[in-house]
């Protein structure tokens, strides 16, 4: 006899998680679309762990199948004031980050975490793979420009078992792309988020809080102000 | 006072390693263009240390100017004859080698590995990496094909700080892409490689001995014998 009433398994998405509010958000809306959900975030050589310990939390918070931490050792490339002893500028004006590009870019970070996701999604036997970057409210990186994910996309279909079998058909979904920071925060909020359980900082102090000056920092103060919502991690 | 016969620095080069025969005489081509060679590998969770341990013999006998091991452990996605519990198949015939991807795939292993030195490679203000790819002679792998390449230079172009100034058109060399085996081992000889100290087998015997029956260890032979040389690694 056949339960012909039970749902088909959901299908799954590997969504990248570092512990800010944006990817806080990619994971409520995959979860919201019916996706089980698989966090992937890294230890690349970040300065400071606040980012990880924020991406636990979220992952078990937004209810996350599993919470996969990668170990990547970035530090041993340097070039970016992310991973190397470089100071990371501070009070710069929101609406001239994207102008050019600042030294806290990562060389060919998104490139590296997308792969890795990628990976995943294929021994998973996953065709959906979430990241939560955004072209509009954001410090310039040129690996958050949706030229990058298109060409992304389709190096994956050349060069993965599933794209050049034609057995899954990998989508990178990139959900915030087109938003402003304060509707991406309205929109987490309408699902649940709890944004006091993200952290946001490129710097934050030896005891763990915000520096408050940090491109990450005021883009994010702006958005709370734009959505007129109070900011739950102050 | 300026000495006008100095020559100028050496451009920097990244250069993939696994310790392999195709590898090492990608490293000896670079070098044999005149370029300063920065070599590397990965520790990803492959059931044997041989490759890597041949990897670091080959970079120092060829001159490489600094020879880095990045840990990235594959393993945690599973997937792979080369990284999880899943035999490895032997006595494939190489003619048939190319017609379905093989279980010792390693989901987007070379858009992980790309990844990683085009971050290293903008790291160092180098606009050229080396990889040893070939798609004649070769395990049916998709990420070694031209149209992946092609795809995956594209991606960097506009992903990459470096890509999107200007500053560095990196270009990902792929020397031996469209030659048989035979031919890498004549060109390698040629330029001195020792394949005596090369590693290149799947699943080794305890004592680090090749295996002699998967795919790249019938490769190897197949190359040796249609080059007509002997293997100094036997």
């Amino acid at each position: 006899m056949t339960d012909t009433t039970a749902s088909p398994p959901a299908p799954k998405a590997v969504v990248l998680l570092s512990g800010g509010l944006d990817s806080a958000t990619v994971l409520a809306l995959a979860r919201a679309e019916g996706y089980e959900t698989f966090a992937l975030s890294f230890r690349y050589g970040q300065r400071h762990g606040c980012e990880l310990e924020a991406a636990g939390r979220v992952a078990r918070s937004l209810g996350a199948a599993r919470h996969v931490i990668a170990d990547i050792d970035l530090r041993v490339f340097g070039g970016s004031a992310l991973t190397a002893d470089i100071a990371v500028p501070k009070g710069r004006t929101p609406g001239a980050m994207g102008e050019a590009i600042p030294i806290t870019y990562v060389p060919a970070r998104n490139m590296i975490f997308l792969s890795f996701a990628v990976a995943w999604a294929e021994a998973l036997g996953s065709s959906d793979v979430f990241i939560g970057v955004n072209a509009l409210d954001y410090s310039g990186y040129p690996d958050c420009r949706p030229e990058f994910i298109e060409a992304f996309t389709r190096t994956v279909a050349l060069g993965t078992k599933a794209g050049v079998e034609g057995t899954t058909v990998l989508t990178i979904h990139t959900p915030l792309i087109h938003l402003m920071k304060a509707e991406i925060i309205r929109e987490g909020t309408t699902l649940g988020v709890d944004y006091g359980l993200t952290f946001s900082c490129y710097d934050p102090t030896p005891e763990g809080r915000p520096c408050g000056e940090c491109d990450s920092c005021l883009l994010r103060a702006k958005g709370f102000q734009e959505a007129g919502l109070p900011d739950p991690a102050r």
